[in-house]
């Protein structure tokens, strides 16, 4: 069992408050510790596709002068995470193994791995990720997991608090239509992060999609959209598949997408997704394109809070 | 709409005997540069297979400094280029996002996208590089789109220049055989480039595959090979599809391919070809290695070019 | 015919115990060359899939200060390594082509391809990196051919020599079962390494698994495995498929596996495996996880025999 500074969640952060003024100091200085991980050796494992997470996690290290190298992993051969298991049939290779070897070159070891969505049990125990901080001799970056992206949330938490005029604003996380089941992890640690800085999320979901009652603790649930979105300064959207009905698609409600017209409820609030976003189905153009959103922003703010992570991971202040 | 200094055809070069010049200087002083990128990352996105132009262009960028960031997107979610869709079918994210979140990360953006070689107006729209630059805000390099080849013509060029012992060489633009559709691309951009840097090609191809005519200006078909070869200084060789009968292999005449037999009509003329190339179908062994080629040496020059384009977009001068 | 210092066998070492010296001067002191390579490109082709290699050749090409860009070969097109070929079929590129313009840019080419498993005198030919190293004007890196992984065999010989405690150690190589059909390359190298450092190996394996007679002399095989673990002190696994009925799985015999009761025979044996490994098939869990293994520490030593590899290909001393 390593003791490793990993940043699995929210929860490996000592002191958030820190963390996010030395987001802000990347942002005002990017290259002010280019020479700093010098020497030093990312290896990025991806299991699923990544285009915001795999650009700005390596650009943040190169940004640090680290080294960078990003594995694809679909076409490697298949990994056990079972221990004790006789592996004659399509696993290849233990992650005891890949954990222990691949900390022999790298200083950080980041990895990406979605959930299959049939089972919540096996989802929900993240194996891939929690066997990798098992065996692994250096920190772990959750780069999404099977039930948390914790460096969106890191992200999407920088930018509500760049963007809020006011000291408590209202947050409401809103699902959206999507025509395909997709993981639930940005919402858990969405409201994981926003729970860890005080703030209380306003959730709403047509009925049978209520999330993981770990992660909603702190935060309640207002099933009419409309209602929610009263005096919202900030709406994040987010698809998320049934979690009762684990991995299902059981609605896919167009009145539920995300309009100009539904935002005029709200109080001019800010427009957050996490990309990609499938336009007209999750999100109107309207909306997109109108002056609510902070979607970019919050996609370019990907690098400096990665690039936080990253400096406080190799300087032992995580 | 952008105004960056985009380098999508020869028309973005504001001064090509300049950039010539530039790319000269890169080959005889290949690391004179090599602080001048720092901290500057480009990003390639290929839509397709690449060899010449991933390394080139990569090592180009390492020469100056740059940090690299390469991605294979056929593993990723599809993209939509059309304004106004409801995407709820197969793509997931749109160029506008997608274009916006890597100009967030990048200094440079290039990127590759083949044409499909079904719809001539679609092809020729070139809406994958078109969109880009559209809603990127940070410059955009063509590393081969669907109707163009900059920076291979921009080798090219440069060769030809390095190689010809007289002032006004003839100049022939062969097509020969190959068993599959090619896309037109590196014949569109050579015959644009040498129109811009003032020589007058000589095109011999078979019936029906005349190139389309906003390429073709200024510029003479020959169709008899045998003729058109007469006096020639430089033999560039390249197939493509018929752009007629859009797409087609409408002729596979071994009569056309390029053979020692064949270059002897020619003023010992320099035989070129962007590769990759089919030994004994494209051009003979027997011509492939004699002195006549310049293959390997045109392929080297892919890096100074490249290196010459990036280096002038850094600095504000393409 | 190129005249570089290439590195395909151990026959390419001049001197092993220097370069064995060098390994372990990288290990004391991984970053001291680190300005060594600058501006130097290593670029790494693999046709197949690779873990460590992939890793560890990167990290030795960073550690140096070289530029680095890996190319996974498969989703191109594909290559023709025969001579006067038609190429009218499925071979876009010819290797002649390949290597010279690869060699245009990189200043080290590392190449990885596998046997097929099909035809012995084809395979034993070594096709790939036989012809990439005739048409390459730059050295090049076997990172694993059809019939030898010299980097691999390296770092097992630096770290057969870390651990022993005697001068003249008992080592043996151990065949154990496997469900597929493996290469004979890392065993073959293995042979051929151990007997230039002037050591003799115990070969064990089912009858019908005889290796290459060229890879076997000087080396002796007792089929008793048993017979074979007595006073070992150290225990190298790997499968191979047969020679002589070539490429086929012969003999799954789990009696065969190795376990910790199965070293309790040898002389508290070192445990060596190249990785990956099927657990409690080729080796069982106990013997994995016991003191005996050096599995991780000969993996972490992969870094530093192809930092001392690259290292001294660059300064013409291999």
């Amino acid at each position: 069992m390593s003791t490793n500074q990993n940043f699995y969640s929210v929860k490996d952060v000592s002191h958030l408050d820190q963390l996010l003024l030395s987001a802000q100091g990347m942002k005002a200085h990017p290259l002010k510790y280019k020479e700093f991980g010098k020497g030093k050796l990312l290896v990025l494992l991806f299991f699923n596709p990544s285009l915001r997470t795999k650009l700005s996690t390596q650009k943040a290290a190169l940004n640090l002068g680290m080294q960078v190298i990003s594995m694809d992993m679909k076409d490697s051969w298949a990994w056990e995470f079972e221990d004790g298991k006789i592996m004659d049939q399509n696993t290849a290779e233990h992650v005891k193994e890949a954990a222990r070897v691949i900390s022999g070159y790298a200083d950080i070891i980041a990895i990406r791995s979605f959930p299959g969505l049939k089972d919540k049990e096996s989802d929900y125990r993240d194996v891939v990720v929690n066997n990798f901080m098992k065996y692994s001799t250096k920190p772990v970056v959750n780069l999404e997991s099977a039930i948390r992206h914790p460096l969106q949330s890191f992200a999407d938490l920088m930018t509500i608090k760049e963007y809020s005029s006011v000291k408590k604003p209202k947050i409401v996380l809103s699902w959206a239509p999507h025509p395909k089941a997709l993981p639930q992890a940005v919402a858990n640690s969405f409201l994981e992060w926003m729970r860890a800085a005080g703030d209380s999320v306003t959730i709403t979901h047509p009925e049978g999609y209520e999330l993981d009652e770990r992660f909603t603790e702190g935060h309640h649930v207002v099933y009419d959209q409309k209602e929610a979105f009263k005096n919202a300064d900030f709406v994040y959207v987010k698809n998320w598949s049934s979690v009762k009905k684990y991995g299902q698609v059981i609605s896919e409600d167009p009145t539920r997408m995300i309009t100009r017209e539904a935002l005029s409820l709200s109080n001019e609030a800010k427009l957050l997704h996490c990309l990609p976003v499938r336009r007209n189905v999750v999100i109107s153009d309207d909306a997109m394109d109108s002056d609510h959103s902070l979607i970019s922003e919050l996609a370019k703010n990907r690098l400096y809070t990665a690039q936080a992570v990253l400096y406080n991971i190799l300087k032992g202040t995580l």
